[in-house]
């Protein structure tokens, strides 16, 4: 683990505030780490409408297997989360571990087992020892309460040097609506879709339909367009809850994806991902720079997306950036390498607002002092403009440092 | 720059042989490194017949550019190769750096300058000044001599910490002929093909189509079977050159690729090739573990070789054989986000000769200490048996190191 707190952290953490119907608590049940919570118990409004979005992986943990399947309702009354161990690649044991951890938080809340949603995190391969929840259940129910998101965040991370929260709220109809996101990942992070778990609550009373629009069309700009190292988890978990608990301050109920009423939730929605999925960027397993890939000038938006991608996962380009060097030969290479229309005579690239290349070759006018400074910063911007349409589109990534190495050379995850 | 020689490098180097029809000259022109060699020029018999594969990079160095377009005739009477700039991403004046070296080149040999092959490795985006070769090149065709193949492999290195040469011979009819092989290459390796450099000559007589024929078929399973970074230069380039001097010598003329009088040629052929990759892997930057991903089981051999390509390039596997950790779990990410065909309940894994995973979970009989030893060599074979059918292939990588960030941190490539 990274011994201190990444340098591109947000200099403030906001207080969330509390949701209706919306409960958490924390225990330590020692899945594999000493003096620190590990399980996280979210309790849900009954009536609380679900939707997720799930890892591509091929070989997904079981907890992911079993969210595919109980998120079919669209409904749930609770969410386990445990960190040490992503009850992933166990087999048998795995699918068995899942069903018991469900079984232990619905005997505990009440509910039925198909109504707790389930996510692990940490070590793949190893058998998750779902006896360890049954200890805690009982406590975690009854030490619940509406504010502790902090905390909440806390229970979840592994390699992550920081807590991941945000907030936002809404006007929906006359009533306002709240909006918090907790999230973890650090490493194994990479489209599709950003490796991480990311957990987001509203009291405004939306199906869940209306959920799996609000998600779909909110990734993809989100935390699809992150990636610390092309790595994508078997473990990828987003989940949404509504507890619609705002109807009863006036919110109108939404059933359908797309509503006009929607517009005000669906931007402040869409900031909670964009500042979780930054989040994750700022704390990339290492990083020292926080790199924002734009690409303009594409065929399409997709392409431009293939080819920040290609530039934002070139260990190459980060490992230049690590080392404050603008070099846009290699920016050349991931543009190359990326397959999609490029014409190397109309290139243009930037690093902060620095023309370096231009028409192909290095722009004359270019200053090394001002480039240098640049690249100082924590922050940096690299643009790409190929000059052949109107396509753009950005990534965020971080930079590849020896830290990387150390991290991931040490940490079994 | 690596301050040492890489511990994988190979025990010993070859003697390299003389092959008739070719002759070798370096010098140094100051392109960009100091007391050392920075060009190789290659004499070439009249009627050498010619043939090459070219990076797939959409912004490829004018160099390439130039091969591309000469190599249509088949024929060439020299190969002028140039490290420390890459000729890349350097526009008009680029193409003006390629037509002036080649003409430098040819007024000193007597040819034609589209008779004269060109490569360039090393920064990319700065201008190239051809006028520094013009000094040199007198005396390089004056000085050509046919046993300096190691001189001609140190000549073309960057970041490189061997030379690279490979040589075998095969009988052609009732006549031995030789195969010699030099390349370069050590990061920004990745398929399709493997970033490098490489050069092959042979006296045996055959036609360009043959020749053509011959790449086709070698560099599937050896130079695009090879991944460092996964990073794709634009500048690799392989070219093969037969000068035909063995007929003299009873050798057949061979005019079409596949003649069956070409079995022995076509495996020593294979064999130099994939020697040759070999080395590069052994060369990756900051390398200290070379190793071989096999998948077998796959649904193709295509399939198969995508997943291979995913665990290879996965900077968590990598990592974790850096810090000698047989972390399964991540090969099972590796897996997993290949997106080809694979069932999690079928999957084994063996690091060396040592199962431990097997029917998607830990392998109970699976020893620790076992695999530990295996993790502590400089060698690994990391298998996958995926369980679905009979598709096989195989690629060769190297560990990610903090050496390999520090390297690229600090050398402008």
């Amino acid at each position: 683990m990274s011994p201190s707190i990444s340098p591109l952290a947000p200099a403030q953490i906001p207080d969330l505030p509390s949701i209706d119907g919306v409960k958490l608590a924390t225990a330590a049940a020692g899945i594999k780490y000493a003096n620190r919570t590990d399980v996280l118990l979210v309790l849900l409004e009954p009536g609380t409408a679900a939707a997720g979005v799930l890892t591509r992986s091929k070989c997904p943990s079981a907890p992911v297997d079993w969210c595919r399947s109980k998120l079919r309702v669209g409904k749930a009354r609770a969410l386990v989360v445990n960190s040490g161990n992503a009850n992933a690649f166990t087999g048998k044991s795995g699918r068995a571990a899942t069903m018991l951890t469900a079984k232990f938080a619905a005997k505990a809340i009440g509910c039925r087992d198909s109504e707790v949603l389930l996510a692990s995190t940490g070590v793949i391969g190893e058998p998750l020892q779902a006896s360890k929840f049954e200890g805690v259940m009982d406590e975690l129910v009854r030490n619940t309460r509406a504010d502790i998101w902090l905390n909440a965040a806390k229970a979840i991370m592994t390699t992550d040097t920081f807590p991941k929260v945000a907030t936002a709220s809404a006007k929906l109809g006359s009533a306002t609506v709240t909006i918090n996101g907790i999230a973890k990942g650090a490493g194994m992070i990479a489209p599709d879709m950003a490796t991480m778990l990311a957990f987001v609550f509203t009291d405004a009373p939306l199906a869940a339909p209306v959920l799996r629009g609000l998600l779909r069309s909110g990734v993809e700009d989100t935390f699809n367009a992150v990636t610390v190292d092309g790595d994508t988890s078997t473990s990828d978990t987003l989940l949404v809850f509504a507890t619609g608990t705002a109807a009863a301050r006036g919110a109108p109920r939404i059933t359908r994806a797309g509503d006009p009423r929607l517009r005000a939730f669906t931007k402040a929605f869409q900031s909670v991902l964009a500042n979780l999925a930054e989040q994750i960027a700022r704390d990339g397993e290492g990083a020292r720079k926080l790199v924002e890939v734009i690409v303009e000038g594409a065929v399409s938006k997709s392409s431009a997306r293939l080819i920040a991608r290609s530039i934002a996962n070139s260990p190459l380009v980060k490992t230049a950036i690590a080392g404050e060097d603008a070099n846009w030969g290699r920016v050349v290479m991931a543009v190359g390498k990326a397959g999609e229309p490029a014409d190397r005579d109309k290139l243009a690239i930037w690093f902060g607002g620095v023309r370096v290349a231009h028409r192909g070759a290095r722009d004359p006018a270019y200053n090394e002092a001002a480039v240098s400074s640049v690249m100082k910063k924590p922050e940096i911007t690299l643009k790409v403009a190929l000059g052949l349409g109107k396509g753009r589109d950005r990534m965020l990534t971080c930079d590849l440092t020896k830290d990387y190495v150390a991290i991931n050379g040490d940490y079994r995850s």
